[in-house]
């Protein structure tokens, strides 16, 4: 199985793309700290000491999202970060959502 | 009347700094784009063009929170920063957060 933190973003567009909860399964072994939320997105919540520390890994976070093209929404605040990934473009999950948080995964680390 | 964005973050605790809604009033002229969500925080939606404007703003609004050591909620995502305001340690709204909320809005201008 090739590792979903070495997998780039592709160009997703369309509900074929959107994976089916059998597909979410299987690559969440993978990221087994997120969850999905009310709404479907895949979800977690990063602890933090402070708020520079949290503002900090947004930045990072955001390189990451920039240079895939994906953007997670976030909640940002003293001493946590919530990452909440989606792929309006299929109308629920897709690959690019489990590959973004998976490299967030390996930034936290 | 003293511009609150002049004015700096006191330590305040203990429900005594709690603002009654008649002291919220007179404030929220002064901040006039801010509305309170459902919770009774101070609460403002700012647009941006893409991701990255998004993310230089709330960096430079971290840089006024911590300098005032008062860190509001944030909602970030492509194209927009929310910002939530509330002082947990008076159990509602102080003048803090609207001596915070006049400088973001200072930030934006």
């Amino acid at each position: 199985m090739t590792h979903l933190a070495d997998e780039n973003c592709a160009a997703l567009s369309g509900p074929e793309h959107k994976l089916t909860e059998a597909a979410i399964n299987v690559l969440r072994v993978q990221v087994p700290e997120w969850s999905q939320d009310a709404q479907g997105r895949l979800h977690r919540r990063y602890g933090f000491d402070n708020f520079v520390d949290a503002l900090a890994f947004t930045n990072t976070l955001g390189e990451i999202a920039e240079a895939q093209g994906h953007h997670p929404d976030l909640e940002l605040g003293w001493g946590y970060v919530v990452v909440n990934l989606s792929t309006h473009d299929v109308g629920g999950l897709s690959r690019n959502d489990f590959i973004v948080a998976a490299r967030i995964d390996h930034l936290a680390a």
